[in-house]
C-alpha cells in the first residue's frame, strides 16, 4: 500500500516499461485493500494445512512403520483420510472443491473471523500456496534422489534401464489400448488415451519407497530409477502427442521430434556442462563467508534448472534431478546431504499428503449403480498396468545377476503421473465419465499395491537368488 | 480435474456438508480447467522468483560482509536493487504493481509461453505464495530467535525490557505528534496515526544484526530483543486503537482492553503450559520412528502457537517465538537448532529481500518538487525516531553494567512494522500522500542506520565500559 501512493505521485517510476495496459489506479487501490485485509487469513489458512499434513504424515507414517509397511504408504493413506474422501480438512480447487468444501475454510470462518464474502479467495490462495509447496516438495525429493544417486551407476546401468522403460510404456500401452477396443467396444481416440494414462511410472512413489526399503543405490534401484526417469520423458512425449490427437485428430511429427530432442539434450547437456563447471562451483561456495552459502549456492542451481526443465515442456523435477547428479559428484556431497535432509523431511511430505488428499475414493463405493462399468473397466486396466510393467524386468534377457521381478514392480506406481493423464484427459474431454473414474481407480491400485509387493519382491530376491546389494548411503528410517 | 467428474457423478461425495451455497458446477469446471493450465506457469514464476531471492541476498550478504556491515543489511539493499525501485524482479500487488510492472512475468511470457491474458491471474498467484514464504521466514526466524534465547534469562531482564519498551513507544510517539501539530499545523488524527507509526521496533532485523554481532544472548541483547517483543505487542495495540480512532473518530476502551488481556494471557499462558507440556512432547519424540521426527513434531507446535497468535489478533511471530521458546528448554535444544538452520537459511532471506523489494527509493527524489515538504517532515520524523529510541537505554536509571547506548541503538531500526503502519494509514485514508511518503521514508532511514550504528555501540561499550557479555550458542557468520 505504500506503494500505491507513490504510484499515484510519481507514475514514471512504477508504471509498466513494457507490455499490455496498466489496470487502472482506482482498481489496484481496491485491490491493494482487499489483499491487506485478506493476507494475514491467507497465512492462517496456510499454517493450519501445514499443521493438517505433518499431523497427517506423522499419524500415517508412523502406524504403517509399526505394521512393517513402507512410510510413504502411510502418508498417502493420511492424506485420503484428511482430504476429499473423510475429513475435507485439505480440499483443491483443481478437483472441484469450493471454499464451502474445506473444512480448514470453516474452521478459519469460526476462529479467525474469516467472512463469508472473503472465503472464495482465501480458499483458492491458500490452496495454491499448498500446491506450490507440494511442488517444491517432489523437487526436493528428485534433488535428494540425485544427490543420492552414483551418476557412474547410473549410466552404467543407463543401456538396461532404457530396455525396461521402453518395454514398460509399449507393453501397458498396447494391451491398454487393444484390450479397449476388442472387449470393451471403444472408440479410438478414449481408447489411446486410457491407454497412454498406464505408460508413466511415478519416480517420486517408487524412490520414496526404495529409499526407505534401502535399496536405492543397489543395481535395481539404480535400474528402478534410471528406468522411472526414461518413462517420464517418454510419457510426457505421450501426453503431450495423445493430448494433440485428442484436440485436432492429427499428429504434429514435428512436436514430437523437439520434445524427444529438447528431452535427450537437456539432460545429457546439462550433466555434461554441470560436471564441467562443478569445480567453479565449489571454489565460489568456498569463498562465500555467510550463513546458509552451500545450500543457497545449491538451490540457486537446483532452481535454475528446473525452471529450464519446466519452460522447455519437460518437467521441473528433471531439473532437480540433474542438479541433484551433478552436486553429489562434488566434494560437498555429504555435507549437503545433512543440509537438505531436514528441508526435504518438512517439505517432502507435504507432496504426499496432497496426492492422497486429492484421490476420491467414492468412485470405489459398487452399491452406486453408475460405478459398474467403471469397475469393470478398472479391474481391466488395473490388471494390465500391473502385467505391462511386471514383464519389465524379464526384458533384460540374460542378466541373472539382478531381481528381475524387484525391477518389474518397482515400475507398477503411476501416481501423481497417471493423476496428471487423468486430469489432461478429463479437461480435454477425451475420458468419458466411466473412463476417467477407472483411471483413476488404476491409479490408486498400482500406488497402493506397489509398496508392499516391493518389499516382498526384495525380500524374495534375498532369500532366493542371493543377497541383494547393500544399499549404501541412503538415509535411515530413525530420522 | 479427476474429482470434478466426481463431483458431477456422486455430488453427495464432495459438496458442502455446512455453510453458504456451492458455486455452479459449470464454473468450477472452468476454473478447474484453468488452474491445471496455470499451476505450471505459477510454479515457474516462484521458481524465477526464489532464484532471483537467493542471488540477490547472497550477493548483498557476501558485498556488506566484506565491508563489515552486517549481511542483513546487504540483503535489504539486495531486495531493494530486484525490487520495486530498480530491477522490477520482485515487485508485489499490495504496492499497486500489476502483472505489467514485474520483469518475471515478462520473462515467463518470453519464456515459458505466457500469455497476456493469463498474466495477470499469475502474478497475484506468484506474488501470494512468495508472501506466504516471506512470513514462513519471518516465522522461522522468530522460532529460532526463541530457540536460542535463554528463558531464565529473558526473566530476569523482563522489568528492564518492560521499561525500555514502554519509553520507547511513549517518547516518539508523543514528540512526533506533538511535533507535527506544533510545527507543521496538521490535523490532530494523521499527526496522531504518524506519531503512532514511530513506535513499533522491528525484532526481526534488529535480532538478525544482533545474532550477527553475536550479542543475542548478552545481556542488552536480551533487554532489546524482550523490549522489541513488548514493543511489538503494544504496537499493535496503537496500531488497533489508532485505526479505529481514524475510522471512527471514538476509541473503545473495551477492545483495547480485550487485547492487551489477550496479549498478556497469551505469552505467558503458552510459556506456563508450554513448560509442562515439554516433557510429554520429548518422550513422544522419542517414540517415533520415520525420517523427520523432531523438526516435524517441533513445526506443528510452532505452527499451532503461530496459528493461535494470529487469530487473537496478535501476531503470528509472537506464537513461533514463544513455541521457540519452549522447546530451547528442552533436552532437544541442540538437535533442533542444528536441523532449523538450514531451513532458516532458506526461508528468512525471502523475507528479508520482501521488505526491501516493497520499499520505493523514489519517494527520495529531491528533484521531483511534490517530494519537498514530505522529503521535509521525513527528516523531522527520522529524527524523532532515532531519538526517541536512544533515549530508552537511559531510562534504566541506575544500571551501570549495561551498555545503554546500545539497547537505545538497538530499538531504532521501524522495518516491516512500520511499513505495515504506513499500509494501514494510507488504506483508511489517514496518512497524506507527503505524511505517508515522511513514514516510509523514516522506515528506510532507521532500518539502514540502525545496523552500522549497532555495531559502533557495541564496540564502544567494549573499549570504553567493560568487556561485552560472550555470547554463547549464537550461530557463527561462517555457516
Amino acid at each position: 500500500m505504500p506503494d500505491l501512493l507513490f504510484t499515484q505521485l510519481f507514475p514514471s517510476f512504477s508504471l509498466a516499461t513494457v507490455g499490455f495496459p496498466p489496470i487502472p489506479l482506482f482498481l489496484a487501490e481496491a485491490a491493494a485493500e482487499n489483499d491487506a485485509e485478506l493476507a494475514p487469513l491467507i497465512l492462517a489458512g496456510v499454517l493450519l494445512s501445514l499443521i493438517v499434513v505433518f499431523l497427517a504424515s506423522k499419524v500415517g507414517g508412523e502406524i504403517c512403520a509399526r505394521i512393517n509397511l513402507p512410510p510413504v504408504l502411510g502418508e498417502l493413506v493420511g492424506g485420503v483420510v484428511v482430504g476429499v474422501s473423510a475429513l475435507h480438512l485439505l480440499v483443491f480447487p483443481e478437483s472441484g472443491a469450493t471454499a464451502a468444501d474445506s473444512v480448514i475454510i470453516q474452521i478459519l470462518q469460526q476462529t479467525a473471523g474469516l467472512q463469508a464474502s472473503q472465503a472464495a479467495e482465501v480458499f483458492s490462495a491458500q490452496s495454491e500456496v499448498i500446491s506450490v509447496l507440494a511442488e517444491m516438495g517432489v523437487i526436493l525429493l528428485l534433488f535428494e534422489i540425485g544427490l543420492e544417486s552414483d551418476l557412474k551407476e547410473l549410466i552404467k546401468v543407463g543401456p538396461q534401464a532404457a530396455i525396461v522403460a521402453v518395454v514398460g510404456v509399449v507393453t501397458p500401452f498396447a494391451l491398454g489400448t487393444l484390450g479397449l477396443l476388442a472387449f470393451f467396444h471403444m472408440d479410438l481416440i478414449p481408447a489411446i488415451f486410457a491407454g497412454a494414462a498406464l505408460t508413466a511410472t511415478s519416480i517420486g512413489i517408487t524412490a520414496k519407497v526404495l529409499s526407505e526399503l534401502r535399496q536405492l543405490s543397489s543395481k535395481e534401484g539404480q535400474i528402478i530409477i534410471g528406468a522411472a526417469i526414461l518413462d517420464d520423458i517418454l510419457g510426457i512425449v505421450v501426453l503431450a502427442v495423445v493430448a494433440s490427437l485428442a484436440k485436432t485428430g492429427e499428429v504434429k511429427l514435428a512436436n514430437v521430434a523437439l520434445l524427444l530432442f529438447s528431452a535427450a539434450a537437456f539432460l545429457i547437456g546439462t550433466i555434461v556442462i554441470g560436471r564441467l563447471l562443478a569445480p567453479y562451483f565449489i571454489s565460489v561456495v568456498k569463498e562465500l563467508k555467510t550463513r546458509g552459502q552451500l545450500i543457497i549456492a545449491a538451490m540457486i542451481v537446483t532452481l535454475l534448472l528446473a525452471y529450464i526443465g519446466a519452460i522447455i515442456h519437460l518437467e521441473a523435477i528433471l531439473g532437480a534431478f540433474a542438479a541433484g547428479l551433478i552436486l553429489g559428484e562434488t566434494e560437498k556431497r555429504h555435507e549437503l546431504e545433512e543440509q537438505v535432509v531436514p528441508i526435504a523431511d518438512l517439505l517432502v511430505p507435504i507432496f504426499f499428503i496432497s496426492v492422497g488428499a486429492k484421490t476420491a475414493l467414492s468412485v470405489l463405493d459398487p452399491t452406486v449403480a453408475s460405478n459398474r462399468e467403471g469397475l469393470i473397466i478398472a479391474a481391466f486396466l488395473v490388471t494390465v498396468a500391473i502385467v505391462g510393467k511386471v514383464v519389465t524386468g524379464f526384458a533384460l534377457v540374460g542378466k541373472s545377476d539382478v531381481n528381475k521381478m524387484a525391477i518389474g514392480v518397482g515400475m507398477i506406481p503411476r501416481g501423481e503421473v497417471g493423476l496428471v493423464f487423468a486430469g489432461v484427459g478429463a479437461a480435454s474431454g477425451a475420458l468419458s465419465s466411466s473412463l476417467n473414474a477407472a483411471v483413476i481407480v488404476m491409479v490408486i491400485a498400482t500406488t497402493f499395491v506397489a509398496p508392499p509387493l516391493l518389499r516382498v519382491a526384495f525380500n524374495m530376491g534375498e532369500g532366493k537368488e542371493e543377497p541383494a546389494v547393500a544399499a549404501a548411503g541412503v538415509e535411515a528410517d530413525e530420522g
